[in-house]
């Protein structure tokens, strides 16, 4: 009988383990197509290395329930863009020879954009060369910029984790009675999905995303601080979300731009948040905190979308189900059939028209001043961050899966 | 009949709203001797300016439970120290003056160091001119510093806060193969009760505090440096957690501290973190990064310790109680009256033994090396990190109590 192999790779999320869960879970409700189920430590370096492990532990329900609250690849990762086809012939029969070793016939790759091309490459090579392995793409990235695919597993919690920080420092900052601005810096360097969750934030009762920076927009410098100054004469406390990766209309990274900083006397000290952070303490002379989320917001697993989790251990589940009716080249992708009440399929995409795109925000979910967003935006992302899971913990401290 | 007034002062926290619903509902649970409940905005300013309002909208039991979850202090705060008695009588006659214009006999102040000095020179200011109102602390603070008390409401909830953070970048940062270093830097200027949390992330399965630094022992950058080194002999991610207050034996702050930085040609770009971090990663060439949590750690409410959040409330509810039977100038501390099983008792302690006094951590809390905490510590503090409230969200957002 063919065994199942399954592997992460690229940066963690809070969800990424939820497929993984739902890898393993397909593979062990399949007894009469799969014989074992391994994983492969560290990517694709795993199998090149014969790093490979059974992953009997999670037939225990308990360890497969904690698995899927703990953040980070739990196999481990790598950031190894595999060579194009054709131009190492060498490193394909390594890795090949090592899944006919484990007589693998289905290849589960969990990760974003490079694990989309990894599994392109592999099940190319693989119908090149007449074998019979499935190979299977299961989405994740915080990052939200996988196309044709809806959305993608680990944005949701990221989000989440976002738009309530935004909140909750609202409040904090608020208490006293001066003008005081903070700026939250997010993640993402061309898609600015996950900065854009910033403006879930704002409800009837509370404004806790004033202005939105997003990569997609070139960042203006003089608009910006004209914004905060016109938010600032009917708000005391201004809250800004910014992306790591706000650039001006030549396309500088704002946190390398000095020459504003030059002007006033303070050079750029950190990322885009710093810097705009002393901008604008310098030409309005507010109060001003930048906060910089750093890896939290992908791994904040206390904090996980219930939605987030249940799609993610679904598109593990479903990944491996396509690869046992025969799909190969395919992601587990997401398909919205409707908002209201939120309804959403998983389907086989190409992984082919995925690897190597990149999903911006649209423009019809950017405000016509370009520093906020529609509500055609928080339509679409407000189901992905909602419900919340029952987590275990102990002592305080939250649980994790047992190493292997 | 006499009424009850309540403020909040100082830094937030995102259990001080739950002490603040403890005295509202102090106040209501004894109508006999207690007419309206009122608030004062932004603390003793908003006596001195007669911003004082009911908090009628309490008596919904759903407004009550969404003010518990609610972080930040929901009255505003200020950070006024009160004049010395004798030397500003028109202030405390101003003071008195709007007290009894609003009838009130009981004044409980929520809040930490400052908090308590105020609660102090009110009550003996009120007793000197023969004024039968009673002012009652309740503490809080994430900085766990007040003497006396076993401990202070907003410590667990940072706590468990700060201690799971570590445990998810543990897993984050250990995904790749390569040495790698984080370093958490966590607030606490003088004791370091905050940063030792981390030691709490620390189980059998899990190694996710491996250094800490605290501003009870003064920082070393050789003996750290060659601390480093030795944990990276036998472990591939190294977590570190320091004291945003960490100081060189001269009493020097680490983030100030440039003679290290320049003789490797590093000027030191922030906080303590970002200083070691430039340090670790100049002197062992480890991939290092440092985080702050910011004023995360401080209004985190989703993520709080329900037996931070009961013991707020009840801190809240016990100083009305206290009021009422006549004590003034006290304090509801805290007795710890076992560890195993947990039991901790509300008592009465003088404010005047308690303002203007720090708590460190004592030695025996601290092991030799001074870079981790022992045994005792973590009994100490599990207790105080130990639970999960049920939180109300919708949509995906942490709920609000709604504004006044």
């Amino acid at each position: 009988m063919e065994n199942l192999l399954v592997l992460q790779s690229g940066g963690p999320t809070a969800v990424i383990n939820a497929s993984l869960a739902g890898v393993i879970k397909g593979g062990f409700d399949h007894p009469e197509k799969i014989g074992k189920v391994y994983g492969s430590l560290n990517g694709i370096e795993g199998v090149e290395n014969e790093t490979i492990r059974e992953l009997d532990i999670f037939k225990n329900e308990e360890n497969l329930r904690l698995l899927k609250q703990t953040p980070a690849s739990y196999l481990g990762s790598c950031r190894k863009k595999l060579p194009p086809l054709g131009s190492d012939d060498a490193f394909y029969d390594r890795i090949f020879e090592v899944l006919e070793k484990y007589n693998i016939g289905y290849l589960c790759c969990i990760g974003g954009n490079d694990s989309m091309d990894t599994t392109n490459k592999l099940s190319a090579y693989a119908a090149e060369k007449g074998k019979s392995i499935r190979v299977i793409g299961v989405p994740k990235t915080v990052d939200n910029d996988l196309v044709i695919t809806d959305h993608t597993p680990g944005y949701g919690s990221a989000a989440k984790f976002v738009s309530n920080c935004m909140r909750q420092i609202a409040l904090d900052t608020d208490v006293y009675k001066m003008q005081s601005v903070v700026v939250l810096e997010a993640m993402g360097r061309n898609a600015g999905w996950l900065t854009a969750a910033a403006a879930l934030a704002n409800d009837s009762e509370l404004s806790a995303a004033d202005i939105i920076c997003l990569p997609e927009r070139a960042f203006d410098a003089d608009s910006f601080i004209k914004k905060v100054e016109e938010v600032s004469k009917t708000k005391k406390t201004i809250m800004i979300a910014v992306s790591e990766g706000i650039r001006d209309k030549d396309g500088n990274y704002i946190k390398e731009n000095n020459s504003r900083g030059d002007k006033f006397g303070h050079a750029a000290l950190g990322g885009a948040g710093k810097t705009v952070e002393g901008w604008i303490a310098s030409e309005l002379g507010f109060k001003t905190r930048s906060i910089e989320l750093s890896t939290l917001q992908r791994c904040f697993a206390a904090g996980t979308s219930l939605c987030d989790v249940t799609e993610a251990f679904n598109a593990g589940v479903k990944g491996v189900e396509f690869a046992i009716a025969g799909h190969t080249g395919m992601m587990a992708g997401f398909k919205r059939i409707s908002n209201n009440p939120y309804n959403m399929e998983i389907v086989p995409l190409p992984v082919c028209d995925i690897a190597n795109f990149e999903k911006k925000i649209p423009d019809e979910m950017i405000t016509a001043d370009g520093f906020g967003l529609t509500d055609k935006f928080c339509e679409y992302a407000r189901p992905l961050i909602t419900g919340e899971p029952d987590l275990i913990y102990k002592g305080g401290s939250l649980q994790f899966a047992p190493k292997l």
